[in-house]
């Protein structure tokens, strides 16, 4: 089961809302909204979500953090100021990581977001199992609260993502095999031949290496190998006044 | 050097000033902008910008994004739709993994964001060397300009982090030693065999061994050992009218 992210006293509806959609960006769609401040349903945060409506449609809204997380197994709290509590305090990379093991098990996992202004109150944070802190730039902390939804939904979606790190995207073409790259080193190689490009004669066999290796070091696809060849015999053509 | 991040004819002053923001939360400082529709300096993005106002100061505005790019020496764009073109496109995870290393080789790295509406052209993403598509849930992908930077911009701030992914704040205090456990097992036992709560004598042991295991495993504090300590001396204490 996806985490439930937990909206405890939020002000702004458009934070709200903002907070719905950063988190179905990643998929998740349980919110809970503990006591908000302007009632609820709330027409600014509908507004906000646009698509994500549906998140807010679901959402568990509660006047207490307690009952709010009573059948949760595991609680975060976000928070960026060190508490005087003893307290584990993760990376959002770490939590999620952990919160996926949990939810792997079987428990079912919350995550607290305090109000905009002031943040979550330590009466809230010793709620929580553990802590998180979005490591920023210690001179210019200035993350709110949809922001901090959308970096915590993001781990979330990077942890149990399964798209690959790296592809390459073919516009409709195969990668060019060997004898291609060879027929069109030949082609280039001949068409500069007999333009005297490889001079002096002792250079030449250097300037061919690299050339050659200039050419297999490119990532080419067939369609390049057969572009490529049309550019060189355009090149290589006289021209009407030679 | 840290990788620049370059506005490409952006729109709304609100969207260069939030940029600038989510840029120098995780460290970045080095924005680049081209053809800013409504001219630079932009009034909406210094006033949105507020403490981030350097970087819109020290930005490089261009009217071409050749110039914005003539000294870069590997650039990504970032971009939701697939192109029909043969390009390779990573993550944000794994594209800050190689502006890492890129950056660590004395490259000059740069990131494209395309404008709000409509993103990217094809023109521009021609010029990168690499595409970065965040990997959004496909059925609601609504990431805005400002939120894409904001992810990127974290993910080298994770990248090159050196803030541990956990550790445990404690509260002036430190960790509980073996003999401070066994002193508070001996405490709560001696408490317990004077109510009788080790009955039946065929389970007592058993009943022990559990209790002294769920002690064990808490993660308790030298002073969580004290006030303990004090919770059972009240607790066994004889109430006046017993």
């Amino acid at each position: 089961m996806t985490p439930a992210f937990i909206l405890v006293r939020p002000q702004m509806g458009e934070n709200i809302g903002a907070a719905a959609r950063a988190m179905l960006n990643f998929g998740l769609d349980r919110m809970r909204v503990v006591a908000p401040r302007d009632g609820w349903p709330n027409e600014r945060a509908v507004a906000l979500a646009s698509g994500a409506g549906r998140v807010l449609d679901a959402a568990m809204v509660r006047e207490t953090l307690e009952e709010t997380c009573a059948d949760l197994n595991y609680v975060f709290a976000t928070t960026a100021r060190p508490r005087d509590l003893t307290k584990t305090v993760m990376t959002p990379e770490r939590a999620m990581e952990h919160a996926r093991a949990l939810a792997a098990d079987g428990q079912k996992v919350g995550v607290m977001f305090g109000p905009e202004r002031a943040g979550l109150e330590n009466e809230d944070v010793i709620r929580a199992d553990a802590i998180i802190t979005v490591p920023v730039n210690p001179d210019f902390p200035s993350l709110n609260l949809a922001q901090c939804v959308l970096l915590v939904a993001y781990e979330w979606g990077r942890q149990t993502s399964d798209v690959p790190p790296e592809v390459a995207e073919l516009a409709g073409a195969r990668w060019a095999e060997g004898a291609e790259v060879d027929r069109l080193r030949d082609r280039l190689f001949a068409a500069l031949e007999d333009r005297r490009f490889f001079w002096p004669e002792a250079k030449a066999a250097s300037m061919r290496a690299n050339l050659e290796n200039l050419l297999r070091r490119l990532p080419l696809t067939e369609t390049d190998t057969r572009t490529l060849h049309g550019v060189i015999r355009h090149l290589a053509e006289r021209r009407p006044e030679e």
